[in-house]
């Protein structure tokens, strides 16, 4: 029976929908995505429980496969605990997979890189299909210009330019590995998609380097005047946000570390 | 003052959310698309109107560029009434153009060409995001043998197999110029969309090939079997239905005799 006792460690893989949420992390009195999935895990476990995500996201922010960890002592193995919250949740959260994982794993200490997409509609024509998942730029967005942009936000940097007020960082370096543009293709070539890979974002970066991307694809910046913003470390010469909407946190990698190969459920 | 009791012909190119609607044609008591124009477009020349489109679609289908036309005498330009919609219809609905046609031109009639798309989600995990737009499929779907069935499909057949129950026409010979399919990439390779070019499509017909396209897809049929159920014609034997919410209407072409040069506003 002593195994009922030993705190166990899983990780979560997690695709939610964040239009009716006021974001990750857990407030009183409001729908959060913390919220939903700790009282099911709760309810399931029969215990008060807590979960820590990879890194919070904003209201009305979506993500494909945001991570996160939960510690428990229970019996039950991952793939119950997966099918036990995916019958629990109703709101649009889906657990992907339950994974368990090396006591000492954490999901946001043991981040390798962190993938985001920002999904742009790009024509003079307001959108009805999809208006939560996508920004609407009218102006004629110069996609050459953006991607020489991408190029220089990609490598090493002092994002602080990028950082958003109110929860500021001691560090602000973060490696880009790789930031590029997608235009669709056929019917679908008014969608731009901007993808980021790096190994950790501060918050609100990644729409606010969009803010400065559409900037930069309205010819309202030049590339030099981007790099100058870059190298300025100061937020207020950075254009605007990107809103929310558009942004998705496609998947989280960790360190070979946290998965020991013989991890078993 | 003569001119404004001339009968001018305008077509409407539309986009729709089609979530929310009874599909496309006016009924009682239902929120339809064609419902929602033709209340606005009475309210703007202010006398009853009817549009008439290149074809209903059913009740959660989507449209990027669905096409109708209608009569009016008005001083009113396109652009008026094009801003004018806009502004007055608050459900998902945008119209992209407002374009004056020669008197004889009918949207449904003078039809060229329409492409569809339908959009799959294939892989085990249900969706959160986007429920409203993608047809779920758990079981893995091979893409060389639903190639080679949409290679099956193109061409000029009688898709009686392929018709809906209970809009039969006389004439269910029709020509598919394009069918294909492709599969997103990296971290949207779970993706798929089908693409149908044809001359015109039968009641359900899209949803139809779907629905068997899918089944060959899970392997349950061979491309020999979906080959006699085309020449069956004989929809008992044909696969169900894909449902509504994965297919778009992207494009309505029409003859060029439908757009002579000199058409002023």
């Amino acid at each position: 029976m002593n195994d009922v006792h030993q705190q166990k460690t899983f990780k979560l893989t997690i695709e939610y929908d964040g239009t009716p949420f006021a974001g990750w992390q857990i407030q009183p009195n409001q729908i959060t995505v913390q919220g939903e999935i700790q009282k099911a895990l709760s309810t399931l476990l029969n215990h008060p429980m807590t979960v820590t995500a990879s890194g919070r996201t904003d209201a009305g922010v979506h993500a494909m496969g945001q991570c996160a960890h939960f510690h428990a002592s229970t019996r039950l193995g991952s793939g119950d605990i997966q099918r036990g919250l995916n019958s629990l949740i109703k709101s649009p959260i889906v657990i992907h997979e339950v994974r368990r994982m090396p006591s000492g794993f954490h999901a946001r200490y043991d981040v390798r890189s962190k993938t985001y997409h920002y999904h742009i509609l790009n024509r003079p024509a307001p959108c009805a299909v999809g208006r939560n998942y996508l920004w609407h730029i009218p102006q004629r967005l110069d996609t050459d210009i953006m991607s020489q942009c991408c190029r220089l936000m990609t490598g090493t940097h002092d994002f602080k330019s990028f950082e958003g007020a109110g929860s500021p960082r001691s560090h602000t370096v973060r490696t880009l590995f790789d930031v590029g543009i997608i235009r669709g293709e056929g019917l679908e070539q008014d969608r731009l998609v901007f993808h980021f890979k790096g190994n950790g974002f501060l918050r609100y970066m990644v729409r606010n380097l969009v803010g400065t991307l559409v900037r930069a694809g309205r010819r309202k910046l030049t590339p030099e005047r981007v790099t100058q913003i870059l190298h300025a470390r100061d937020r207020r010469i950075a254009p605007a946000t990107a809103p929310p909407q558009g942004l998705f946190l496609m998947q989280v990698r960790y360190h070979a570390s946290s998965a020991p190969p013989h991890c078993s459920d």
